[in-house]
């Protein structure tokens, strides 16, 4: 039977377009050979001069999802060390963040959508919420946000990817 | 109490995120005024040539924001003319949408997670999903995906805008 439930509304999700990213990889390495341009050309675009570069929109998606997951779960989030330095290694780096977000039983999600869940800033007081508004206000729109920018940076390069890519199957 | 359903899951990000796209619209007329351009300039912008343009980004966002609602609530998609030609007429096709989302009382979606949800394609068989399966992997993805590519093509046009801007407050 179906049912909704803190951990079905969220780490199927994340983990679907954390597998759905990898294949994007996979393109732009094929778009790179093909046109004969080195993988880290990739590693820097940015869409505008004061957005993140492409490697930062990646750690930042895999930060959501783990941040997401351990915080609904009541776990620590697991801290990686953002010292990516190719396609490849950003790869990995996705793999890693999918499988932590697989490996955490759902029913350490339970009661999650009461808990309050706090997010320390770079600037300013922390974010607070409960953690259903943490889930659907923050996590998730924060999630799509970098993994739609570094889809949109490929696009913008020439990776031949559609929606049905960005979806997956 | 904060309880997850299929309403508090869909209907409040949606809503909230809707409005949120407002904003940005009046920063980017704000952006065109400061800059002594038209606001019409932004209606064709896309981030790649095979991209669809910000003005279909919109409606497709609003597309996405209302068959969401309809489709889980037992509805028919309100259908929406898509002739909008100003940014003026994009803000008010969101605001139009937001209402709508808002309109639906949240027991009209119980149930939804198991109900199968058909959705058309231009080309090839129709996609069949559980409610919750349609929600996390297609109709929420989908939605962030067309808010987020109208951000990012407004931040690629020099609008003022940061993330805050996109989660909202």
């Amino acid at each position: 039977m179906t049912t909704i439930s803190m951990h079905s509304a969220s780490a199927p999700a994340l983990a679907k377009m954390l597998g759905n990213m990898l294949t994007w990889l996979e393109a732009a390495k094929a778009h790179a050979t093909a046109k004969n341009f080195s993988t880290d050309v990739y590693l820097t675009l940015r869409l505008a001069p004061d957005m993140l570069p492409f490697t930062k929109q990646i750690q930042i998606a895999s930060d959501a999802a783990k941040g997401c997951v351990a915080r609904l779960a009541g776990q620590d989030v697991p801290s990686y060390k953002d010292d990516e330095a190719t396609l490849d290694d950003l790869a990995e780096r996705i793999r890693k963040t999918r499988d932590f977000v697989l490996s955490v039983p759902a029913a350490a999600f339970a009661g999650s959508e009461s808990r309050e869940i706090t997010i320390p800033r770079r600037v300013g007081d922390p974010l607070k919420f409960d953690g259903l508004s943490y889930l659907q206000h923050f996590a998730l729109p924060n999630f799509y946000f970098h993994a739609t920018t570094t889809y949109a940076l490929l696009r913008h390069a020439g990776v031949p990817l559609g929606k049905l890519d960005y979806l997956g199957g």
